[in-house]
């Protein structure tokens, strides 16, 4: 349904203390919303402000009676909304603006400029409010420490100078308030209570839901292709075939391997273990949780991609029978739809509730599923342009582990031997993702 | 995913005043409800009432300090929430229990005995909170005059009870408090405000979205079959063939009819076009849409059924080729799944997305789509019984038009003549309709 309404430009406004995760709840979206196929880009104050001003800014940078530093900062953010006001009047769609924005007179003064100086956008904007002190002392601990600006100091003193930075922003502090009359959703003591008021729309709805799925609690995800089965032996792509007898070993294999990562039954019954309705999932699921005697989850929406007329063939049948489609297909992976089947985008699109699934999850989730599917739920996690989607490597007989934590998500690769079980964590993969992670953490930094 | 936490018993319970909306969004949620699939049954403490103490109750029956009148109501509440917590300690899965349940004290008899006498259950509180006049006022001509209670009495006799009615309520209400710890909604003046307290898990999280699409204004939904196709006449399932001379010629005469429908283009601009992705849907949607200079949205989620294997075939061939799979079909045709395609079920989790996108829209819907889709759409509107949806009559060259009012769904069902355009209402199928929809409401009144 992604398609609906893409004339409609959207902005997406944070506000918020600091420490109340609005860096977080705008890497998320723009990971969703980018993985759905929007043009989305997140417009970070504080990087612009690192930038112009550098990073040596303490505590009294952030005193609103500090009169020079204040005018460095409002320009600052004001650089960063002209920016993206330019980004929504050439071929952006979505973009989200992440700042503290605590004050009535900066948020009117963004509001107006959008609506003045763009066609067609629609506004929602995201507060974060927080008056747990673990879960703060939690977040500056988890991600502050690590901000550009305190690289150079000792954890105590980083510690010491956000908080006072925090009490400065506290004395102008106003929540938003009903009289403003903007569309907005508070997200208070994550997730605890939604305050939602007047949201309208299609894309708004939907993204009302995704931010009310998210939590910050870190459990592992498993991604695994099922065990070999016959057609992937014959390089056929289709089909409904059995697990080859590899595919079996390697199916108690993966059971063992997970027996050693959860040594409990207690641990074991948290597993949430889904894959799809196909014969050669459904059996490496079954081998699995026989062993880990937990239930699992049989779901359509997993399903390999269709791949329409050329069901049972291989590639080099395909590219004999269906020369234009094999052609056009190479030429654009991820649009191309096989006839009567479904396309990379297609598959995006099927397979986004159980993003919100894993999302909700606070259990450790097992996703037994086909390497097509596997390609685009990896995608989401580990920030893949869209594009790169239908190339990602996803190899068999191989559990990928996420775990994603505050801004980033951490992966380990393990390749497991059928035969001999021998396990073999796949340092190559492992480092082009960490430099893919790095990259892109880059350039969220420096945007 | 809908069959992802069966074990677990839910128990959706309303708060309000009188013509807040209650029972309208009691209906919504268990047409939904048991439309994906779930067992989901409405316990309305009104009919219990009008049951036991009889219809002629005037206002001072619902006055607090008439301590006899306070008592018989009490009861009936005991004995519907009775009844309720039974039938979630049978085989029922979900429970709404409909009723003002407006004070402090009554929520908490009402959660504790909910606790202590269902195993597993998780509750959601549903308060409806309205100060429009306006809005109250509709809602009371709408619904109320044509309440058991008032049938005899007239107009505005009628609503003066009831306001005073609503008057006697006023007195005690004590709107939900985050002091009572119960997980609750607030839907404020029609989803203008919502806040969400405590609220996780997977079908809660579900029932929230659908809660945060609902709205009251009414608008025309119109289904229809694509024109005629050549695999139609062949009598056989699946392909992807285009219209035949009889369907393009339908699909002219359903864009005149339209036209008709919607006099001005000012009005034709607000139809919201979906139509499917295959060629006699898509052909059937240009020539429409050329005719009301419109756009049209193709949507992969409104395909036709996926027969699988059986694609192309004609029920003759299937039986003869598989004659295992066409017994089995015509045992059960709702969970019957063609072989590497999809069954009834599997649509209605499909097309779910669809019903969101209806639901949320405030202009007319104009759907062009395939028999076993529409009868899936048809269904969620209409209330059939899940097991009936294989058996709905969505006849070809026709068009059904639904107008979701209050408590029910008006249908008209157009007949349209290839050739000559000639238009003709089905009067057989629109009386069978309206005795449906008499049963249907019938059997929720006296439940």
């Amino acid at each position: 349904m992604q398609d609906c309404h893409k004339s409609q430009k959207i902005a997406l406004c944070m506000v918020g203390l600091p420490a109340r995760g609005k860096t977080y709840i705008s890497r998320k979206l723009h990971r969703y919303l980018n993985w759905l196929g929007y043009n989305c880009k997140v417009f970070n104050i504080g990087n612009y402000r690192r930038e112009i001003c550098g990073t040596e800014c303490d505590k009294s940078f952030f005193d609103s009676k500090n009169e020079q530093a204040t005018k460095a900062r409002n320009e600052c953010a004001q650089m960063a909304l002209n920016d993206l006001i330019n980004y929504l009047n050439s071929d952006g769609e979505i973009a989200i603006f992440d700042g503290t924005n605590t004050t009535k007179e900066r948020r009117n003064m963004v509001q107006c400029s959008l609506l003045q100086q763009c066609q067609n956008v629609q506004t929602l904007w995201i507060e974060s409010i927080c008056d747990d002190a673990d879960v703060i002392q939690n977040n500056i601990r988890l991600t502050k420490l690590n901000n550009p600006d305190y690289v150079s100091m000792n954890p105590e003193d980083a510690t010491k100078d956000f908080l006072g930075r925090i009490k400065m922003y506290e004395e102008v502090y106003q929540k938003i308030d009903l009289d403003e009359n903007l569309s907005f959703i508070k997200l208070i003591n994550i997730g605890e209570d939604i305050q939602i008021h007047k949201v309208k729309g299609y894309l708004l709805s939907k993204i009302i839901s995704y931010l009310m799925n998210l939590h910050i609690y870190p459990r592992p995800i498993y991604l695994t292709r099922h065990g070999g089965s016959t057609f992937n032996q014959e390089n056929r792509v289709g089909g409904d075939c059995d697990l080859s007898q590899q595919g079996i070993q390697y199916s108690e294999q993966l059971g063992k391997f997970l027996l050693d990562e959860f040594p409990t039954q207690e641990q074991r019954n948290q597993i949430h273990c889904l894959t799809s309705t196909m014969k050669r999932a459904t059996h490496t699921a079954e081998i699995v949780c026989n062993i880990l005697k937990i239930n699992y989850l049989q779901l359509k929406t997993l399903d390999e991609i269709n791949v329409g007329i050329c069901d049972g063939l291989t590639y080099t049948q395909i590219a004999i029978q269906f020369p234009e489609d094999f052609a056009e297909r190479k030429v654009n992976k991820l649009t191309y739809r096989y006839p009567r089947g479904e396309s990379y985008l297609d598959l995006i699109s099927r397979i986004e509730p159980i993003i919100y699934e894993i999302e909700r999850s606070r259990e450790p989730v097992l996703v037994i599923g086909h390497q097509a599917i596997l390609r685009c739920l990896y995608a989401y996690f580990h920030r893949n342009e869209i594009s790169e989607v239908p190339q990602l490597e996803i190899p068999i007989h191989a559990i990928i582990k996420l775990t994603p934590a505050a801004y980033y998500c951490e992966e380990i690769r393990i390749k497991i031997d059928p035969e001999t079980g021998e396990r073999k964590q796949i340092e190559e993969d492992l480092q082009i993702a960490r430099i893919n992670m790095l990259t892109k953490k880059k350039s969220y930094i420096l945007l």
